[in-house]
């Protein structure tokens, strides 16, 4: 504690990410990267900005990424998505934070699940919004009727991750839309950073973008397009939300992206059959990891994502993960309430799957 | 105005930066980046990170950025400069909104020239910090005695860039030390974006970190290192401040650099052979170009940084500014109180610096 931090900074409690381990040996299941490169356009693109001497990084990028932003359009034309519905940022970390500041923060407290991305209630603690947890039912699912609620007492707003994290459930769309209409005053996010594993008909809540003022729909290109290390997230929602955040993050940094991020963006956003081959390989090894897990005696919740959330009925997960790292595979454990009994595992190549089962079979 | 924005951001007023403008065969003098480009050997590095197929992008990058904290201290040995006086960011821009947040927000108004960056009173706006603009004097200068108050009135906090812009002047090394002194409770943030154009012995105020808790040193590889596209920039200061920072960008988002970003800013720090060539060319070209706008019969502010800061005593500067736009020579123009006669210039190639002169022989 110091005494030239502000009080805001003295208070906070900041959001602690999965290890990123500097050794290359390990099986790393952790924190929900793609097992598969980026689209191979992406890499051509990124070395057709860095040309032979990168002159170009001499200049500034864009800072509007108008090329991203008609990238992401296009993605999402059929949805009657524009460049005006769209935001972009440095990962969708950021995007969410200016979301927070710019969107969320209101006199009423927002609601969020009580099992859920934790990094939301450090948001909260970041920019002085008040919050509400909302617990998940038994079987951990999101309950539409649980977030609307009467006129005297409506949210500030809403946000919730659809597949939720850490549990890979998904809520229907239908129950998505629920939340939306019955708070019209209130803005609605849905951080969809894994929705491109929920099926081969992707159940992204940006189909109800042009019907609802009040939706933003959070993206990363850090999952299912394999570009982590690249940093880049995006919003879409109605202009005049993205105008919101727009002014926010004018207020903050003019230039998130830089020049090879956005090369690498368009070109990935472009290649869709790239990211329809990678994404679905993924859903195939997870439903096979599923059905292996369970012949070892874990349960499994129904996963939308690219990762499972599982418990063995006769292990405790924290010395599961403990004997894991043993044998080189890091997976997450999360030490809360509820969830303490739960192995959150990303999805590795097959070839990772089934170190991760010979692994289990030597410990159980 | 919508209602679902945050009161916050109904308020702000962004920054709006200069054009960066879609077209290339402009003459491009009007925000500060470096005419040579970068480092060959971050240019390497970056095309190493990115290999044939971008494997690596699919992992997200180290948090800390521990070889960039390295490799900046590594620079700064000679003052006693250790990673963990090493805070890193997206762009000083970023860092220095963490650093209103974090270490600049108290009860009392911080101070900042009345004539600076422009973005100062955006963050603030951001932030919910008050502040006071301090008149710099009739030549354009800072006074350290105008930032030194009698103990009933002292700041929250100070600020102000280091050759200061848009003057281009340098406020000498024992007044900087004369405000970090006379402001112990204080935090005191010397943006020191233009530093390495100051002189062949660069006259940075990172010279005295070691010796004082509340000063806080901003850097940026967008200008000397030539990678304004590749957002990097970076802060130097006591360890307890660093805390404060990485408090607020670990709950604001845990990975701001990519990977590439990280690979060239390292190489680009390590390479002190090209910084020095290139920094020393633009410091020869400055004082040659000064020089020729003389003859020409502006008068331009002793600059120690890579853009001048000249006026025509016969020619209105909004309209000379238009002219050469017309002949695909961009500079910028502050539309501002005291400074509206001035033109800023950025310090191009000497071919560039050429174009300009005839292009302004022709229209005065």
């Amino acid at each position: 504690m110091s005494k030239y931090w502000s009080a805001t900074t003295r208070k906070l409690t900041p959001y602690v990410p999965g290890e990123q381990p500097k050794l290359t040996k390990l099986v790393k299941l952790n924190t929900n990267e793609n097992p598969y490169p980026p689209s191979p356009k992406a890499v051509a693109a990124m070395q057709a900005e860095l040309g032979a001497d990168g002159a170009t990084l001499r200049l500034y990028p864009d800072p509007n990424a108008d090329r991203l932003k008609d990238a992401i359009a296009r993605h999402f034309t059929m949805h009657g998505i524009t460049p005006a519905h769209v935001f972009v940022g440095n990962g969708s970390d950021e995007v969410l934070a200016h979301a927070f500041q710019g969107l969320l923060k209101h006199e009423r407290p927002i609601l969020f699940p009580d099992i859920t991305y934790s990094f939301y209630p450090v948001y909260c603690g970041l920019y002085g919004v008040d919050y509400e947890q909302v617990a998940l039912n038994d079987d951990f699912e999101i309950v539409a009727a649980d977030y609307l609620r009467p006129e005297a007492c409506k949210p500030g707003g809403v946000i919730f991750p659809n597949p939720n994290a850490p549990t890979g459930l998904l809520l229907p769309l239908a129950e998505v839309e629920r939340i939306v209409t019955g708070n019209p005053e209130a803005v609605v996010v849905v951080d969809e950073a894994y929705i491109d594993f929920g099926g081969d008909d992707i159940p992204t809540a940006i189909a109800l973008v042009a019907k609802y003022p009040n939706l933003l729909v959070v993206h990363t290109l850090s999952k299912s397009r394999s570009l982590a290390g690249l940093r880049v997230g995006y919003a879409v929602g109605h202009p005049e939300l993205i105008e919101g955040l727009e002014r926010v993050k004018n207020s903050f940094n003019s230039y998130p992206l830089d020049r090879l991020a956005i090369a690498g963006a368009v070109a990935a956003m472009d290649d869709v059959a790239h990211f329809d081959a990678t994404r679905k390989a993924v859903m195939k090894s997870r439903e096979a990891l599923i059905a292996d897990m369970a012949k070892l005696g874990f349960e499994t919740l129904p996963s939308a994502a690219n990762f499972i959330f599982a418990r063995h009925p006769k292990h405790d997960a924290a010395t599961l993960a403990v004997a894991l790292r043993e044998r080189s595979i890091i997976v997450r454990h999360f030490k809360l309430p509820r969830i303490e009994q739960y192995l959150r595992i990303t999805i590795g190549t097959d070839e990772q799957c089934l170190a991760l089962l010979a692994a289990l079979r030597e410990i159980l």
